[in-house]
């Protein structure tokens, strides 16, 4: 398709740069086949200063020497150096006031933040999912009066959990899910979580994210409507919990199925089978493959498989019957690429696929 | 009860006392006010060593002096020095061996081995949920001809979990669990789990651990009946992980009760309202107090809750609504004393309290 | 000594109590035989809180009830009901403001800052070090006009290892030391060190620490002169590092002496007989003993030895040549007990044995 | 060069390639642009097995498929399949045995173990230090009567520490030097550390580790002569300590030098500007570059500098004066890259290129 391989590359901004999020957004478009970034901003007092000097870098990939160099830029709408597309690793009360700003102006917002994800019209897009959510954009654009628009990616933990949720559903039909995470502390940000609380510890709560957690897969697996996403009708139970790991969310869950599959090999082989929607394959972020399930025992474990197909596979094991339920299994998902950058970048190559951008 | 107080202090053996329930137990047998260490056994290539030669001691309480100068000996009958109890941290298979010849010949055998958990005739023993479960040795002693008997205690996570899932059973009637641990390393004992596998890790796996998870429970708020203990009849599906933390095993749970309370105000009343049954109160190993309830929203956690209690207290929070099931919580409960050795003294004391020892 | 032995409870404060040392030093002053705390002062936004709601407790051992129902106060020399001592856990800024004030109305601060540590008349007292250094005390009251005074602990990292140093001067004579720390992360205070920068990480950096752990030492084996304590006169060159341990600073040092001992077992004789000054001895917190020296190759380490003597002994170990000076060694202390809040009750127990008070 | 582009893939074997550096050398020789490898051997309890089955693969990277499926043979000189050069990661009392045999007939073995390091027939080769160290291997041809070659890397802590030395001995000439290192759990193999050790812990001790740092740096530094390799003649004392750190070992370093640097900045601008001998250069695995020297005050660290150039690159920081001897600092290097197999495949390039091989 044409329209997946554009001919110069899409100027593109990066809001709340100097943030884990915003640091792998900059990791992850170094080098990117379609997108050229243009602009990164950050909070006031920091503005002037070249990003080299406003960020404690965190990630041990090393921070690419044009990122160093560029200004940081104050987070408005006349500051985005004409980038068409801006990736947004804002803080959720100000992505609520900029991001509208931006999409009234023209702007594609992918964002991170979690201030629209509730709104019918913003999808909560994981195109190896829903891709074809995309279509709300119109009742967008329509009702709120706007010339680009806003897609988000879902919370950390939702992102892994709802890929293999849609493949059991498609296979299955999903009823129930019990859901336990184990969080990476790169999801908190930084400073986020102080050492003294984890270092050899367990935080039993993460601050409204089992909220996030039991409703977000059931818009993400949800269908359009006339009065924008509705949700899909299983229900959802989550404990959410911090561990002392650096990336790699790692989620045990328990489901209930409409047919049970005969045995855990049925479940695994419509595992390994998922495919993407037609239109979110061959995306330069396409997951390859969307789910790895391992056979061994005691995978997957997130310092070993959270990297796995450049950290937006989804990689499952312990396939096994639940005896209360139908299914037990865990997933490991990375935290800040398929549940964070990584799922913006796919969004942002999906709008530019169907010619959204 | 004159029972509760014997008048001279009783001699007992820890066999395997070189591992870390093995050191466990000496640390609480220091200065136990009923108890005298008369015999520690280990394995066959460190006899004649004296303790504190043969020991790689681990815990932060210091190696007391009366131990580190003990002979040890071979794990025999021949061997305990006239002990009339014996702890055993025996690894289950050399436990599956000994521990009948010693109850043959009149010893005591208070276990924490998974050997003889199963057989309907030896009582998994924790006094303040089941101290009448005692009343199996009776049958114990006549099927199996001997003087002596076997109690045993639970699986480290099985205890803690235990002791909530008896409150809300008392109260509310238990109906099904999903639980899902994050287990301590000295569960795994020495050298059990490589850094390489937990250091900035999860394992989701612990082997043999779910199956105990969702039996033991059953057994031990069971009933005594003619043919044994017989099970209660409720459903766990359990999820083990290991986490890195040294001590605490923390579980979150969702339940399915015949009765919901009417707000997790009405749980946090029982679970703090539950008293151990008549014989098992008052003892030196008592918990003190069973349960502890924690108002705060990221409590418990193992580092900071474990010790409560001196460790043999279940700490529990985070008590909320269900949104599938009933009720969820978080469970936190010290794995090497009330999950091991502490719950073994306390068994032993509640055998000489009620006159079998 | 009747001095040593107050006939009725001495009433303190504790200044800035709300951090990690001023949560040390309740948990020190529950049931300290000699005092009994009256005030509790914390920071403006947090006053008029009961200090069981203000404080993020983050011991394992519990918060005592007494001090949980007590109020947080302003710390202001008119909140601290009548206490004739304070304990302060002040930021730096702010104990340079307050200390002085309370000092002239007559308290002895027993401070933890560093905001007076260099003044010549303010003595950092190790009482199993320097005792005798409270006669600048003479000279401060003189100069400031103060009717009460400050004495300091030494920096959380000098405080172990200056009680090596010592027991090697006093044996050897001390001509420099190379010492490189491995610091614990409650040293840092709550939030501190962010996990991010911790987990699975050594930090190479602690601002201001080298020029504290090169200077303090001479300061603290000084002498009292007219002028106020006069430096020692060996030389110190110091690395200090952050590491993933909750509680318990190592050291690792090499030595220069000006009489090398014969083999390591002349210095371990030194280490081991080493005594506090008379003064200094039988106190409630006089360590019990100054130092223990262990002959594992492989200790001392912070987990399994910090707590060594309640907290308040310096472990040593790995004694050795040096291939270059004289000798190696490595220490292990407790950081917030010897290194900070234990120490500081020390002192106060000499100003109280000593008359001061 | 034409001898530095080999026309075919030169086969190569892996001893010893379960562990952890051959599960390192299995990385790093996927895609390899000139070696193609033919063989991996392992402990006689495994043979028969495939790679995949037989290994505990503990990389974050995944495991090759190419990897995967070739069978595990025995470590014989006849069960090769014709490589002409062999990667060893044998234990040492193994290499001590086989590596000679291997040699004997023709083949080169690049070893990561310590069994011949001290020979002085036998380069401690890190080639961007002393290429020019494959003179002696003529003697070791004559002397031994073999047709192939033994050259060891160093251990993996003197590694990164030699390379710093180099260039400040280069510049400066070196005379002294203390070093503390702070090693990785990778460092030890698998199952290595127990965990029980090592979270939330230091150990102060790693066995026989001391001494090579103490003496392999003056080899590496050393001269060819008639009789062999002629140490170099500086000192160093050494502290060897284990952290809870996965990959990357940090070592501190206070030295005293020929000639005070002005300033740090003149230290600084000699380990920037340092390079290989002209030999080593353009290799595939030459350190692009040598040395990093960062300015932040808290670099280099572990977790985020171990990979700079692909974990080849030595990161120096906090380079500052010394108030004892003349400059401080701290250097990262990547233990099981730089420090093991890395090291060995630069090794054998260099072989190749010099036409060696």
């Amino acid at each position: 398709m044409s329209l997946s391989n554009p001919k110069s590359p899409i100027p593109v901004a990066i809001l709340g740069a100097t943030g884990t999020v915003g640091q792998r957004f900059i990791h992850l478009l170094d080098g990117h086949p379609w997108f050229r970034v243009v602009a990164l901003t950050g909070s006031a007092r920091r503005q002037g200063q070249r990003y080299g000097e406003a960020v404690h870098w965190l990630l041990s990939e090393p921070l690419p020497a044009w990122a160093a160099e560029m200004p940081l830029l104050p987070t408005e709408p006349g500051s985005l150096n004409g980038a068409a597309l801006a990736f947004s690793a804002l803080p959720s009360d100000i992505a609520r006031e900029v991001e509208p700003q931006l999409a009234a102006r023209g702007v594609w917002v992918c964002s991170n933040a979690s201030a629209y994800r509730r709104e019918p019209d913003v999808p909560i897009l994981l195109p190896e999912i829903n891709a074809g959510h995309t279509a709300v954009l119109r009742q967008q654009q329509a009702h709120r009066g706007w010339k680009g628009g806003i897609v988000t990616n879902s919370n950390c933990t939702s992102s892994g959990l709802s890929v293999v949720l849609k493949a059991l559903d498609d296979a299955f039909g999903l009823e129930s899910a019990f859901v336990v995470s184990m969080q990476a502390i790169s999801g908190a940000g930084y400073p986020g979580v102080a050492s003294l609380d984890i270092v050899g510890n367990v935080l039993p709560y993460i601050g409204g994210e089992e909220a996030k957690v039991e409703w977000e897969p059931r818009k993400i697996l949800g269908a359009v409507a006339p009065e924008g996403i509705r949700l899909a009708d299983f229900r959802i139970s989550a404990h959410t919990n911090r561990v002392p790991v650096v990336n790699g969310h790692t989620v045990v869950a328990s489901v209930a199925l409409k047919r049970a599959p005969a045995d855990p090999e049925e479940a695994i082989r419509a595992l390994e089978a998922y495919q993407p929607p037609e239109a979110a394959r061959g995306l330069p972020s396409t997951p390859r493959p969307v789910i790895v399930v391992r056979r061994e025992p005691d995978r997957p474990q997130p310092r070993l498989d959270a990297l796995t197909g450049g950290g937006m596979t989804t990689v499952v094991g312990r396939v096994r019957p639940d005896p209360i339920w139908d299914l037990k299994f865990v997933a490991v998902s990375h935290n800040t690429v398929r549940g964070a950058a990584g799922g913006a970048v796919y969004n942002a190559e999906l709008l530019v696929a169907q010619g959204w951008v």
